[in-house]
């Protein structure tokens, strides 16, 4: 691979000149902002190379709540070998608000002191042109790819990835790899590669509370049912203090992890005692540590209510008995939990437990899913990354957020993993996203060094 | 009586003309409005019918919350017997907003069809304009008073009374009396006279949990304390779906209703059928009817949320864990709760069922009082608005409603009693409030019986 690590080092400020291009386009799905013209800029890089770019659209919705889909990039190129190697992207990116906290504008990409500044220079920009990089330097040096490549961009990853799951059933054959890479992953503050292999899934719903047809005096709190009141005791239902959550068969489907995945949840280092310092808290939620925290912390189910809504928020007193009151509410779930299961369970509970006045309303959902620690894809990943890095990376099992992976794991079938650029205080989603220009470089090449590895 | 009614007739008009120019004054208290001129305003018409009139200032504020108390306009005026009968009002009006849904401007008393509508008609400067006009008729028809008369007429009763417990205990001689008539009161649906003699006090409280340093990626659910979770939980401990309030010993000093109470009780009228509908319910908490239904909401205190704030409230999803979440809540209390006695069970019960990182915030504490059925000043009152009226009044034992009778009725030792011209479409603390003239004549005429009445 000396070759090609060679040229991605000779071309390493082209590379970044064709991040910097994209990431001036501000291309934010929630805002629906340069959403076509980002697809057809990403199309165009991609026929550079020598790929069959097309923008697809994402099937119509179909009743659910939410924005439309934006369209996808999907393109392929032939290689040496028969074997196909997918790459999960997506060419959206973060509202860049709040924009005063921002040290340079976040869509003029700009080097500082060995960093990359700007928003989606990581988060999934840098990514997209550390995978072109690498595939420019395997055409320049070899003459063609060392296997089939495909790639799969999709424009709104940052609103949920509505659709995806849709799209990918409705084009299982264009889409059929025999593995797939996936849009994130990095170094430690260490400096220790990491590969990722799954994502949990998400719930999210609103509860809400109507009793009395208008807000009353609070005088009448002897008689008339008071909305709030309502609203704390069905959240009080659904998890007590002991942080188990109380929602019928919730815990049914969820799959214990295997020896694999406990022994590489072993080798991680810990990390509990940054976050909570961090956050400013003395110890973990049910007094976990060590691997005991990691456990939970990526093998668990939640149950979060995210935000409160009801009757006088305002300064100082006012005696009011509210008539409506609402809770949002996300489940970060685990495979193999299916958030419609969860959400008709929730209902059920909530029938079952009193609380038939509280209404429900599904606003998105994912499902979990995770790539085994001993599928073999997982171990042609390791070895290029210590091509790369010189070191092993950790193997974990699973993030505990959320993305579109379960229609490449459970529908295609695929095995995956996270490879990437970034880095710890690569403040994604927010304020002063950035990369380091040498993680940028180590990204490419572990690219390079996988596809070399994978194509045999 | 007949002369005095007799004049009271003759001169309506002028008593409404005067009241018309008391409600231009725009003397909203929470808005620090027209305050110092409707106190001189109001001192000036009790000097034009002969009494000593001052404008006293409330005593500074101890380090409490909330805004420094406005000026007490007293005034005395010697009569015929040396019975002293105490009349406590307010010149301060709630503010006038939403001013679209007035149909004429709240401060341009304006009469139509028997009604007189502007801002404070009912609520309390109609009362003080039909209490001169009584004192106005005794003094033109026999030269004099029949008894010692004083005011008490504050200017924040809106904003909760700040410091009238201080004013009154400061004042007590001055203060002192053989009885006091309360600033409401009027008639039922059906023009049946009432005679109330009691509120309920007020406890007004913030309950905050503070968690994490800064909001945190829902993600981290698994391990990060979450403040909307420990507020629901919180919330939860202080009342069940069953409405019983379970902070130890609360209810230890509630004063069970007495026979006479319980008798009175008995005497009103059904009201849950017209207060349900009217809110759209199909049935009372706890499913009372009938007395047991009156009994619960005059005799019961109550524990409310007012309002609810964490986390994100927008529209659609955000995944987000809140460091902080805020509940308003309060206790309607009863004879003989304390509110500071409350609000020290209340920390002591959170700290004891695991809740000591909720903080309390005390916004505004009144103390409940009662004057009994028995005492012998309901019946000089009854006799009084017999002879106006010509039906026996209801004797209602108490208001659900709050306001600042504990020191008159427990400083002073004064039995109290409310009587006036309202009626249940008033209107009060909304738009197009109003009073029905004739209600305003019958007021005027029961308090000149009432003074006759007291006197001997």
């Amino acid at each position: 691979m000396d070759d090609i690590f060679r040229y991605i080092d000779d071309h390493l400020n082209d590379s970044i000149a064709q991040l910097m291009e994209l990431c001036k386009l501000p291309s934010v799905s929630a805002q629906n902002i340069m959403i076509e013209e980002t697809a057809e800029h990403v199309s165009g890089l991609l026929r550079d190379l020598g790929f069959e770019a097309r923008v697809l659209p994402k099937p119509a919705l179909s009743g659910a709540e939410g924005p439309a889909g934006h369209p996808v990039v999907y393109a392929e190129q032939r290689g040496l070998s028969s074997r196909t190697l997918l790459f999960y992207d997506h060419y959206d990116v973060q509202p860049p608000e709040p924009l005063e906290l921002w040290s340079s504008p976040p869509f003029q990409p700009t080097l500082r002191d060995g960093k990359l500044y700007g928003r989606g220079v990581s988060d999934n920009k840098g990514n997209i042109a550390a995978r072109l990089a690498a595939l420019r330097a395997w055409k320049s040096v070899r003459g063609e790819l060392p296997c089939v490549v495909k790639f799969c961009i999709e424009g709104d990853e940052e609103i949920g990835s509505p659709q995806m799951e849709e799209f990918v059933e409705g084009r299982r054959e264009l889409l059929a790899a025999d593995a797939c890479v996936w849009e994130g992953g990095g170094v430690t503050w260490e400096g220790v590669p990491q590969v990722t292999l799954g994502v949990k899934g998400l719930l999210y719903l609103e509860l809400e509370s109507n009793t009395v047809n208008r807000d009353a005096h609070s005088s009448y709190g002897t008689v008339l049912p008071n909305a709030a009141w309502r609203l704390a005791w069905a959240l009080g239902s659904i998890k007590g203090p002991d942080e188990r959550v109380l929602i019928e068969g919730f815990y049914d489907a969820v799959r214990p992890a295997t020896a694999e995945e406990r022994a590489a949840v072993e080798a991680m280092p810990a990390e509990e005692a940054e976050t909570l310092k961090s956050y400013g808290v003395e110890g973990a939620l049910t007094g976990v540590r060590g691997v005991e925290y990691r456990l939970r912390h990526l093998f668990e189910p939640t149950a979060t209510i995210d935000g409160l809504t009801s009757g006088y928020e305002g300064e100082g007193p006012k005696t009011v008995l509210p008539a409506r009151a609402m809770a949002k509410m996300d489940f970060r779930l685990v495979p193999d939990q299916d958030p419609e299961d969860i959400f008709a369970k929730l209902r059920r509970h909530l029938d079952s437990h009193g609380f038939s006045d509280i209404t429900l309303r599904l606003l998105s959902g994912e499902r979990p899913a995770r790539t085994p620690v001993s599928d073999p894809f997982v171990q042609v990943v390791r070895r290029a990354v210590v091509d790369t890095y010189g070191q092993e990376p950790l193997i974990v099992p699973t993030m505990a957020g959320t993305g579109p992976l379960y229609p490449f794991v459970n529908t295609l079938g695929l095995p995956t993993a996270d490879i990437g650029i970034g880095y710890p205080e690569a403040h994604i989603h927010a304020p002063d996203e950035n990369i380091r220009v040498e993680d940028f470089r180590n990204g490419t090449k572990a690219i390079a060094a996988l596809l070399g590895r994978f194509a045999v």
